[in-house]
């Protein structure tokens, strides 16, 4: 594994028509670029995570799992706009000498998209066998695909969609204004907003999950008598509330999050070209669409809608309790629907050879 | 229409031992009791809601409505910790003769059910006919129908629960966690927090919608072109969020709002009772529980339980795309549901008269 900066140098046009003099990408490899240049996997992060999808999705990426390093060369890149070595806002604009916090630009999706070209070309890439993303990520995948059709052999889009929904953008709405409520968010220090985005993260994880995932794991107490304390408080779903905003806030920043959101929410295939469902039409990948029963942020209605839009394109309803978050903890269900995808493909391909 | 004042002037133990000196509790009256005393109904509010039905269930209080003065004899009193004319968080200790804010203490559901007693002996009511309540209205609904089985011969509980949901604990957590994110929250001052509430509500809005209801009233712009803005936002969905915030800080406040949500998630039936499937065995009235099939906040499989607990009990289901809030919003679902479960009743005393 190793996790370089691709740097760009030249300028770089935002879809809100910001220009970039340039900007850095941090991406992980795993594995190596065959002489055939056919064994390209390209992994798109979600909101908050990482460039090494080997630390995120370990079920799925690494020695032994569906995606070998011994097999397939593997690319992930930190979306811009995040803190985990992409450009981003804790960072230094080079035009001011000051780093960026709220001047920092929206990327959407699509600009996201758009920064990974120059990388794809610079790493000899000229065919993505695999692209594979989970809701935030899956949306790049999927502006991607709609952006270069002839670049993506097969795609794998995971709870996504292909318009972010006014719930999704209510949701991430709340979020920002929590984000907005701490006082600290328009100071100009690293720590801005922090407090609001606990808050924030707390609200996000509720969508993640749902009422089954927190009666399984953050039972009520079984108390017969009154607690100690003369308020309520100390149940388990109200600690693990708590406990999860520290845990972000440990690893993450508010600009960074509320920026991600922006660009989730402008997240439109639709946008400047007709419609989503004639953006869709132009996706000549073999995709695999996975659905996940309990999913409330990202619902399977999304999936079979861009499973409907996507011409010859193969849905998958994955049954699971952990709602949105089940497309990072069903590794099993995920990998055997990889399985029968590639190896049908395999097997098609035998025909084509075979007729 | 009538609101008054009761005064209660002897100490009041809550169930955190905690002893005050008296309370009070505003209350709306409309209609008239009967010579026989066997027409009144007491409708129970939802969390931000005043005792006036006629003003927050207009469809089913109110002139020639299903709840008609002209018939009924209907009471609503404002829970205790509110601010709409009953004891709350920014009025005066008389301990202290300072207002109460953060002090102010913890009301369970029971609590507040056991406040009404003194004011239902006082208004001469020995039995209610129909007591109703969806949301934390019926929670307290259950708590008496359990405390004194023998007060009522209906009871209606609607979009409900007989212990507070893991699940709903963490959305009131992470709207404690908002409050707690204003500066101004520790302060002693009547608007302390009002911002952190303004998020709070913005992410309730959300327990009390759904996906659906999102894309039906919220629908995204059709914008081809990038909004003037430089960075996302004026989307519908957005400016919805903000907007319902603001107009809660218009007539709330952010201490009642805590409390009264640990109010909630301290409801628990079975609390000192053996088991909640004990406490609901207890009930002795007709029960009518109505459950909304869209509604995430309570969803139908907590209606299900406490109509398999309380004997005899009829589960009613409603098909409705407005979550939560369809217990507001479906009026004539509910008064058709009301009319049955009456009709029945009176079918079921003459079948008894005679035999």
């Amino acid at each position: 594994m190793a996790t370089e900066i691709f740097e760009y140098k030249q300028p770089f046009t935002l879809e809100n028509g910001i220009v970039l003099s340039g900007y850095h990408l941090a991406y992980t490899t795993l594995g190596k670029l065959n002489a055939r240049k056919d064994n390209v996997v390209w992994v798109f992060h979600a909101l908050t995570a990482n460039s090494n999808p080997a630390d995120w999705w370990p079920g799925l990426v690494g020695e032994s799992r569906f995606f070998d390093p011994a097999k397939y060369f593997i690319i992930c890149v930190n979306m811009p706009g995040s803190c985990y070595g992409s450009i981003g806002p804790l960072e230094i604009n080079p035009q001011t000498g000051e780093r960026w916090y709220h001047s920092f630009p929206l990327f959407t999706t699509r600009d996201m998209v758009r920064a990974y070209k120059p990388l794809k070309d610079f790493l000899g890439i000229e065919k993505i066998y695999i692209g594979i993303g989970g809701s935030m990520g899956g949306q790049q995948l999927l502006e991607w695909a709609v952006e270069e059709p002839q670049l993506f052999d097969h795609i794998v889009a995971l709870a996504t969609n292909a318009q972010h929904s006014p719930w999704g953008i209510a949701l991430n709405a709340s979020q920002r204004i929590c984000i907005e409520t701490d006082a600290t968010w328009q100071t100009n220090t690293q720590e801005a907003g922090i407090n609001g985005m606990k808050a924030a993260r707390s609200v996000a994880l509720l969508s993640y999950r749902n009422y089954d995932t927190y009666n399984l794991t953050q039972p009520r107490d079984k108390k017969t008598a009154w607690p100690v304390s003369h308020n309520f408080g100390g149940e388990a779903a109200e600690s693990y509330q708590r406990y999860q905003g520290e845990k972000l806030a440990n690893r993450f920043n508010a600009f960074s999050y509320y920026r991600l959101g922006q660009g989730m929410d402008a997240h439109d295939l639709g946008r400047g070209r007709g419609s989503v469902e004639e953006a869709l039409r132009r996706i000549t990948a073999k995709a695999l669409v996975i659905g996940i029963t309990s999913d409330l942020l990202f619902p399977p209605e999304e999936q079979v809608r861009i499973a409907d839009g996507i011409p010859g394109a193969i849905y998958q309803l994955i049954e699971s309790l952990y709602g949105h978050d089940g497309f990072l903890l069903e590794y099993e269900k995920i990998e055997q629907a990889l399985r029968h995808f590639i190896r049908e493909d395999v097997l098609s391909y035998l025909k084509i050879i075979n007729r």
